[in-house]
């Protein structure tokens, strides 16, 4: 090893879900919509004027902004956006998580949280699920840096009230508390609207999931000024211009089409629902999901060995090798065809008859 | 102030050059390229499948690497990309800089090393420029924990030959040297082929400047293939998806024409000897410049007063009120129109003839 390598930050990196790259693949695997977004992205961007692209964008990526601030009804001075919920949340551990007290997420969460902890070397201590996979108010009741969780949580797609939310919140008046919303939209009810009772709330969203636009890489924070602000102080001192000309045109545009959003939402949740009861019929068992997922253990057959009968059909899922959800698999929901041919397997793959 | 603001990162935000929005005005502040992208770039937006925009991009962004690695002759696993040179020289300085002893820099240089420096608490030491503001390898030998400076300089212009290049980065075999060669396009001889030899050398080059794209946000990295490694590593802990799908697809469009690339950079290299000459027919003092923008300061009229006059005339160029660079402009070059208009302008608020 070179000398130079002894001033290197070493961190075991995130892995990805895989982005196989097959032609008949069905694609269950990382949480995407299985409809394509809004009309009104694909006119704006045959519109753009490629003339523009040598000029910076607008540091602030104000066109964007101001929809997502009139969209939730907030100023826009309390919305922050970034390339995907990742770079909100990743600049919210930088910014907020600065404390010696640990802070706190659930065992079970978005893997990334304890990456992130590691990479900025945030001390962390994770609080267990319940046996139901549920988070309990209660158990954030205690000295902390900062407070992250999900909802609804992921994997488990598990949904956490809002007053539920309110608690951990209004019990840690003295550290920031994120509420990860990836999947609101999915069925759970947003914190947005707590922002104005509690300036230490940050809420986190994602074009990603609901809005069908994971490759153009758009997420979003809602929480106080003062709050955005720090935020905004920290992206600034990283990355002036991280929103580029499509992403912000392309995201202001997937706003304006409500009623495309509301419909694909609606599609999405009946699928999920046959989903659920097509899976207990086969002899799964899964707590009702408020996700565009669901998180799934057989009684008969391992997790990780379906998993791999289903890949050699080329469908893929996701595997989560990790103590206590090592029997789970977590399926995207796609459409209803994809899923019909997910359940056509599953009967293969564990005998049973159609 | 409350309690949790004890927790938050403070830092002194970077100040981007101004993004005005004015209908009539000559923008030479931000050293954007005053020539469009190659008609690649539009004929592969036009293309774009809005439908794959629900999916998300390659982690990898392999398709631009391989452009990348393919145009400058190294393999794929020697190239790193991010949102701007700013995310790959951000990511850069949390993997690499990692020492206590002080990462060097010049005292005049791009001023987002010290503000990067500041926010992940990295100490540094400011090297000065000798009088000609120029950067002096021999300056550079001692104790460090790293190195970074860009070549040509900003925003003075000057260059190092290649030969000084190596001089600083054999002389620290021990830490990371990094050319920030944002500029190198226009005159310059790129270090690229430097790190075959040294390891520990990293090369970071831009879209935003000679490839007229500063508003899709793409830069790049090129270094040995461990150094690109560790640099993944700390990407993937931090975003995994950085370039969305537009970005991936245009930055490899741009790069399959290069004969638009070579004759737009010959323009602004002809636009910018001639704007030499009549600054200095004008009574400016430059030292020639190998960027596509020049950096002079007036005789007989304070910098801080031609900025002002300018501004007033909606021409926009750059003022640093900073010490031993306060009395100079830095003035992007424009088309040869815009260039005509600021010549008048400077001759009518410098009372010279025409």
């Amino acid at each position: 090893m070179k000398r130079w390598e002894d001033n290197v930050r070493r961190v075991t990196p995130y892995v990805p879900g895989e982005q196989p790259k097959l032609q008949k693949m069905i694609k269950l695997n990382t949480n995407e919509n299985p409809y394509p977004p809004s009309p009104e992205v694909e006119k704006t961007l045959r519109q753009m004027e490629t003339d523009q692209m040598r000029l910076y964008p607008d540091p602030a990526a104000g066109e964007l902004v101001r929809a997502i601030a009139e969209y939730y009804g907030v100023k826009e001075s309390q919305v922050f956006v970034g390339v995907g919920s990742d770079d909100v949340l990743a600049m919210a551990f930088l910014t907020f998580f600065n404390s010696d007290a640990p802070i706190l997420f659930p065992d079970i969460t978005y893997s990334f949280y304890d990456v992130w902890a590691d990479t900025f070397r945030i001390p962390y201590r994770t609080i267990p699920l319940n046996d139901r996979f549920e988070i309990c108010p209660q158990d954030y009741r205690m000295n902390n840096g900062g407070i992250i969780f999900p909802n609804p949580n992921a994997p488990t797609g598990a949904v956490l009230p809002l007053d539920a939310v309110e608690q951990i919140v209004s019990s840690s008046p003295d550290s920031v508390v994120i509420v990860d919303e990836a999947y609101v939209d999915f069925g759970a009810e947003s914190a947005v609207g707590l922002t104005a009772k509690y300036d230490n709330l940050l809420v986190v969203q994602t074009f990603s999931k609901s809005r069908s636009m994971a490759g153009m890489r758009i997420g979003f924070a809602i929480g106080s000024e003062i709050l955005i602000r720090y935020l905004q102080d920290v992206k600034y001192s990283f990355n002036s211009y991280t929103m580029n000309r499509t992403a912000i045109a392309l995201g202001a545009a997937a706003l304006r089409d409500d009623a495309w959003f509301r419909e694909t939402v609606a599609k999405i949740e009946a699928t999920r629902d046959r989903t659920q009861k097509e899976l207990r019929r086969m002899g799964f068992s899964l707590h009702d999901s408020c996700a565009n997922f669901v998180f799934a253990s057989h009684g008969e057959m391992s997790a990780a060995d379906i998993f791999s009968a289903l890949r050699e059909r080329n469908i893929f899922v996701r595997y989560f090798n990790r103590p206590r959800i090592d029997n789970y698999l977590r399926i995207t929901i796609g459409t209803d065809e994809e899923m019909d041919q997910l359940f056509a397997a599953l009967r293969e793959i564990l005998g049973l008859s159609a």
